[in-house]
Order: structure tokens, then sequence, then C-alpha cells
């Protein structure tokens, strides 16, 4: 049993710690589902608020609920006019998630959850705000115009897709970012997950919770890799040269992002997804180089690493294929998350108890205090 | 063993989530150490600067060493203007610990940590900057003024009063602020500083770690219970009156802050340091009657009860006697706390695992999908 502890303290792999009706990673079936449903079967029928209620309402709406809750995200997209001063005062050379990460911060003081019984309505609006605050932030930064937040798009995915590129996205992008919405909506006690339970653990307000959890994905060992995946395929000209260029990284060592999953252990469910609808988009755009070197970085890493493809890997091909600047990849994560995040603290503070751990402490035993005139 | 790992799930407790080597809690002497030292001999001899940095740097610092690291907080001291402008944009009916949070988050867009390699200037300027942030906001919000945020005084405790009253702070009220400042330091694995450990564990930027520690103290199971703890005394006009007060609330079992604690089974060794402060300053201010309240109640908790104050019971009355208003109390705790949060993401750093762990699945094995049309 002190062993069964001791092995805990490296990153509390395999403790268990908390329960979760939400989500199972690797277990049944194609190996992610959402209470209960596979995510291959989200994917493929269901638009990303229909996954969002499921995950915070606890079951599929009908179709008047739908509706009803896409009309009420609708309703919430405008930004508070201390909120946008507070982004306009971001400047262009921040990182995206701190601007994430501090717009969710400065809605809290705007708008605070005064009771838990207002939790249901304060993250709706952070899941109708989260993609005016980024796409505020980037087009005043980065071209100086104030947009307008509002949109008649009805879907979170097409929402973010009109403000980013000022005019109304086509069906296929749509429906891309809903399918990419919901592959990232949710992951069991992934790091920031876990962070968003711990806040959650001492009864804090909602927005203290999200803060916390983008904080915690901006970590380049958590979100990011997307990020790094666009770097990386954006360095070849063919196929061929990425093989050379893989099989020259994996010859010195480096690390290729994109590939293997601390849970999964012979392939990501979500890569097979995503995948089609790179290639989908691919073809759309006559895309001749990034998708084709994907494909090639997918095979080498299995063929020399038995390395697949996470579910970042395409998300990167997808991105940009959309005219995502790369720099926004993770916080579409957040977008998207953020389901899952408050779906956590909904079912935390449901039945609380808060998260306090121990630690195995390596220090000296005792020291003697020294004035501080006898010290070295 | 699946026994072992179940009892974790219910807030991790007695779970060995890592290792640290900066503070026992209940194990050794009196019962709090920071690196091997006892709190009561820091709060008896040391500055609050002294411990942040043995809590730092790892040592005690000599004179120079000590003077060197003061005069290089002290030059910290100003506000970039983007952070006053967002400060100015909360509004005064905001939770001061989302204005922390938020001041926090946004000055890791102004002055982002880029490399860790910078960690230790940055933490700096956090110890250095939270109690400009705090005041700044305070009494633009409260008073419409813009104050001035460099001062001569050379402690973060007497930096804090100066600014918070525009007027030097007495050496008795310096001293005080120095002590408490220290016993709030560092207290192992906590929930908020848990939460900066799972950040770092990302590889997350210091001011994410923080940020999202900031938001996890915030609860009031964590921080708080100072603010609740006055509110209870200044309830009472005198010692019988308060003996009669908590005598109905423990009838009517209502929860009475600032006693007892999770982790120490006897008694609080901050307790008694700080309620010699208090009784100090009760005696300068010819009181009369807060400070025999807080004894009356402290007596009655443990004859009934047999709970005993904890660091937060005499605190309440102590920062009171200085004139800090009650709700400034819990962001006082982060001006001190910065430094064990701190502390412990660059030991998180130095021997990384991303902290992950597993739940204990509640949910539906497998859920057909229906289609809309098809759903109640």
């Amino acid at each position: 049993m002190a062993e069964a502890k001791k092995s805990g303290g490296a990153g509390l792999r395999g403790q268990v710690a908390g329960e979760t009706a939400l989500c199972t990673v690797g277990k049944t079936g194609t190996g992610l589902t959402y209470r209960g449903y596979d995510v291959s079967d989200l994917a493929d029928n269901a638009q990303f608020e229909e996954v969002a209620y499921l995950l915070l309402r606890g079951k599929l709406p009908n179709q008047q609920e739908l509706d009803a809750y896409k009309k009420k995200l609708q309703t919430l997209r405008g930004l508070p006019h201390a909120l946008k001063t507070v982004l306009e005062n971001i400047p262009k050379t921040a990182h995206p998630m701190d601007v994430m990460r501090t717009g969710c911060s400065m809605l809290g003081n705007l708008e605070t959850e005064k009771d838990f019984s207002e939790q249901d309505d304060k993250i709706d609006r952070m899941l109708a705000l989260f993609p005016s605050i980024i796409t505020y932030w980037y087009r005043f930064a980065h071209e100086g115009v104030r947009i307008e937040t509002s949109s008649d798009v009805d879907s979170i995915g097409g929402h973010f897709l009109e403000l980013l590129h000022g005019k109304k996205p086509s069906e296929l992008h749509e429906r891309v970012m809903n399918v990419s919405l919901i592959l990232y909506a949710e992951h069991e006690f992934n790091a920031s997950t876990f962070t968003a339970r711990v806040c959650a653990s001492t009864l804090s307000d909602i927005h203290s919770c999200v803060t916390g959890a983008i904080g915690t994905l901006r970590g380049p060992l958590h979100g990011g890799a997307n990020e790094a995946a666009m770097e990386l395929i954006q360095k070849f000209q063919s196929a061929d040269e990425a093989e050379k260029g893989v099989m020259g990284m994996l010859e010195r060592k480096e690390k290729i992002m994109g590939f293997g999953h601390a849970v999964y252990t012979e392939s990501d469910p979500r890569n097979v997804i995503i995948k089609k609808w790179s290639e989908k988009l691919s073809r759309e755009a006559g895309d001749t180089v990034l998708y084709p070197v994907s494909v090639r970085c997918e095979e080498v890493m299995w063929r020399e690493k038995k390395l697949f493809c996470n579910a970042d890997f395409f998300h990167a091909s997808t991105y940009h294929f959309m005219g995502i600047p790369t720099e926004l990849f993770t916080p579409i994560f957040v977008m998207s998350r953020v389901s899952g995040w408050t779906a956590h603290v909904k079912e935390q503070r449901a039945n609380n108890r808060i998260i306090r751990p121990s630690a195995d402490y390596t220090g000296p035993d005792h020291a003697e205090w020294l004035p501080i005139d006898k010290r070295a």
C-alpha cells in the first residue's frame, strides 16, 4: 500500500482522483465515448451544440430543445464594453492563450457567478462568447478594426469563421468546424480538466475554474500540439521531402508533435475522423502538398516508430485549409473543451470534496535558525 | 490495491501526488516548517522577503543578498499602462480575488515568460507588483484616484499598507504585516498550490500557474476564512454576547469559520503567533471589544467542540486593527502565498511529469445513437 501510494507520486498516473459519468478514454468500442455515445457517431451525425448539451445537460436534446439552445447561445455573443477595452489593450505579440485566459478572467469581473444556481447561464455565455473574444482581439490587434461580434450563422464553429474572415463560411467549412469542436469537447481527467476540478473543489466560481483550465491547456505538453504539427508539415514541399525530413528528425532524436498518446496505445479514434475531413478540404482547396505531406509523415512514424497520429496531427492541415492562422489553433481547442471543463465542474460541485493530496517530503529534517550576520 | 486506489478518489486525501522539499505540515516540532525552518522562528525573527528568498532560492540570504533582493523588489512596483487601464475597467462591485486573478493574467500578456530561464525575474515581479495591483484598483474603484505605486517603504507588507492608506505605516504595523505574510507563505500541497503544480506540469508559463492558483484560493473552502471570521466577530458587542451567539450557532449547527484544519489535529502553529500580535494591536488601538470577543470565541469553540483556532481566526482582528477593509483579506493571502506557489512551480519544473490522474467511470456503458426526430 505504501508502494501503491508512492507510485502515484509521478503525475498521479493510474491513480483515481474522482468519479465521472462524462467520458471514457481508451476503454470501450473505438475508444472514446461521451456519456456512453461513441465519438464517431457524434462526429458523423451531431452538431457541436448538441454535444455540448449532452455533456452539460445529461442527454441529447430533441429538436425543440436544440433549437432553443442554439437560439440562446446566438443571443449571447455580444462583448461587454469593458471587456472590449481590455482586449484592445492586449498587444498583437501576446500569446493567444493568454488572451483567452485574460478574456475569461475579465468576464468573471463583469458577470460574476454569484451562486451555483447561475452556473448553466454562465457556462452558456462562455460557450457563446469565446469565439467573439479571440476574434475581436485578433482582428483589432492585427488589422486595427473593431468587429461586430453578432452574426446570423447559428453555429459556434460557423460564428468563429465568420468573425475571423468577415464573411459567412461555406457549408463544408461550418460542418468541419462542428466535427472539430466535437472531437475536442471532452477527454476525462486530462490536466486542464483536472485543474478545473481542483479549482471547483474549493467551491470557487465558474470563471476561476475555466481561467485555470485555459492556463493549463496552454502548456506545450497539453494543448498546442496541432500548432507544432502545422510548423512541421509546412517545412516540406512534397511527400518525399517530408519522408527525408522526418527520418532525419528521428535520427537526431528530435521530438515530433502530434503522434502517440498518454492513454491510447494503438490508435487515437479521433484521427481517422479528422483525417477524412482534411482530405476533403484538401481536394476542395486543390492542395497537392500539405495533405500528401501529412499522410507521408503518418506512414513514416508508424513504419519507423509504431507511433500513430493523435487528434492533433490532421487538425493542422484541416484548420489551415480553412484559412485559420496557426496561432489560433489552441484557442479553438478552448472554444470546444470549455464544454467538457464546465460539465466536469458541475459534476464536481454535485458531489464535492476538496482536492488536497499529500506530498513526499524530501527536504532537510530540521534547520536551526541562524541570525543574518552569521550566514555565509 | 484496487481499494487503495479507490480511497484516493475522494479528494486524493492521503494520496501522494509528488515530492517537495519546501514544507512539512503537521509532522515535526510545532508542526509547520519551510525548508526545515520552524515557522515560529521565521515569524519571530525574519522579514517576509527573507522567507520568500528562502523558499525561492533554497537558503536564507545573508545581509548583502537580502539588501539586494529587497532593492530589486522595490524597483519592480510600477504598473504598466495597459494594466492600469484594465484595472480601471473593473467595477467597484467586483470580487477582489477576481481582480487579482485578472491583474495577474493581464500581466502575463504584457510581460510574458518566454523561457523558464526568466522564471525568477517573473516571480519577483509578481511579488513586487501584487500590492500595487490590488490597491490601485481598490482606490480607483472606491475613491476615483489614480495612486502612485512606488514608495520608499522597502518591505512588501509596508508597501501595501502605504498604498492602501496613502501614508507610511507605523513600525509596528509593518512588522505585523511581515509576520502575517510569513505565516501564509507556504503550506505544502493545498488546493491552490496543487493547481499551480498541475498547470506547471504541462510546462505552461508562470502567469498561467499563478492565475490558476488565485482562482482556486478564491473558493470559500480554501481562502476567505479570515473574511468570514471578521463577519462573525463584528456581530458581537462584548465577550458575553459572543459566548451567547456562538453557543446559539452551535446549537443551530451553523458553520463557524476559522476553526479546525484538514491536516492539523490539535492546534494550528500559526494561531499562537498571530494571536499575540492581535493582542498587541488591540492594546495600541484601545480596543475593548474585538480582541476579547475573539478570545471568547476561541474558548467556547475549544470547550464545546475541541476545535482550535486556525491561522485565519486572529488574522481577522489583526487586519482590522490596521484599517484593512475585510474584502482585501484574501488578496493579502495571495501577496504572501505567491512565494510558495512559485517555489512549487520551480520544483515541479525541475523534475516534471504531467499530472494526469484517472477517474472511476460511473456513466452508461454504451448508448446507441438516436436521430434527433426520434428523441423524447
